[in-house]
């Protein structure tokens, strides 16, 4: 009989080095903002996401004339006009631009990751399409969870438990690892209210102070659109089912 | 009003650098096995424990003459006469006596934290004791878990998530990281049946694998004792407040 593939989760950057080849399909997730901004980004047409890692590189490509968004600690970074909420990237303006953006913990993850790993990009906002593209795949998957500055959070893990309870399902796929255990168990815990669930967390906190409630209800949507970005040769591009009008 | 101290949790001693300079008070938590073994050696009289981090270390002090307990992944060490089951410390020969030790997990996370903290060992075993010790204290206090080779264990975490959920009660303590809440969370998913819930984590398969049943159902569970072991000058000794006769 084949053996079931694995799918396990790695709750930061900082214990990337302790899932080093077991698995041949990563799964960026970090749902407060960064990939829910780069799923909305593919949903309304942009062609191409190229992450940077520091403000730096980011004011570069501004100078060479990219549309560069950049985000520090939940905020636009003075000088740029777009920062990871996914309401930055619904404009009929981006429709086949490609995009340069550096943020706090998602493109830092995404650059983390093996370049030879096939990299797709999760958010609750293609929950759905993304789990239906691993069950085809049945490949071994980690989900790294960008987390706040290589710290554990929660909305992240409760991600990363949707994913794992989903692939788990008749036996479709196999967890070895207690974060993965622990992220279904979360997501369990969550998934009737996540609203309410990650009141008390700390990412929610921190941007409720800078009034983004907004955001935070869009991005804990699940199944708005159907893209599944992947990361190709140092861009993300869309593997979209089909993008909105 | 005087401030709420504060009550984390640090999921691996990969993560400790990230919670420095945030407690006073350090509880090492290794259900399975070591700590459940230390607070069952005070309980039952060991006088003192010297917590080694290597194998070398542990021949050294048996050349010398000590009673040395050495286990490497659920295995006491050939040669050794003692490993981290907390049955092989319920001997009335070891009354008095000095135990150099040495675990895959729990005595390295021991050696990992600062000298200059207060540095408390926690299991389910002590847990009410402990958690009205801490409450006395009242100081910022981090439970380090001691995780399976630097990753995430559920036993552990959920044994954090039981002391953070009793200081959490009343506000009496607060949490600010999400490591923090999500322990909590796994530990209200598990209270009821903790051999049930860890079923399927991976260190007790690991355990069951070398039929050590007994042991896991034993370290799970909770008020066999109310020593408080905590660690001064390079030794652990019983903060006890009561030995089993």
């Amino acid at each position: 009989m084949e053996e079931a593939p694995r799918i396990e989760v790695c709750f930061s950057p900082l214990s990337l080095s302790l899932h080093q080849d077991e698995h041949d399909v990563v799964v960026m997730v970090d749902v407060l903002r960064a990939s829910s901004a780069i799923c909305t980004a593919f949903q309304y047409g942009v062609e191409r996401i190229l992450p940077l890692e520091t403000i730096e590189e980011a004011r570069n490509y501004r100078e060479e004339g990219y549309v560069v968004a950049a985000e520090r600690k939940g905020q636009v970074v003075e000088g740029f006009d777009l920062g990871n909420s996914p309401f930055h990237y619904m404009k009929p303006g981006l429709k086949g631009k490609t995009v340069a953006m550096t943020t706090t913990n998602g493109t830092k993850a995404i650059r983390a990751v093996d370049p030879n790993k096939t990299l797709l990009i999760g958010s609750l906002l293609n929950l759905t399409a993304l789990c239906e593209e691993l069950k085809k795949m049945r490949k071994n998957t980690l989900i790294l969870c960008a987390g706040w500055q290589d710290r554990f959070n929660l909305e992240d893990s409760i991600c990363a438990g949707a994913i794992t309870a989903d692939l788990l399902l008749d036996k479709g796929f196999v967890s070895h690892h207690d974060s993965s255990i622990a992220s279904k168990y979360l997501y369990l815990s969550a998934r009737s209210n996540y609203f309410g669930f990650l009141r008390s967390s700390s990412h929610r906190r921190r941007l409720k102070a800078l009034d983004l409630n907004e955001d935070i209800k869009y991005c804990l949507t699940t199944d708005k659109t159907e893209v599944i970005p992947s990361f190709e040769n140092g861009a993300l591009i869309s593997g979209s089912r089909g993008t909105a009008s």
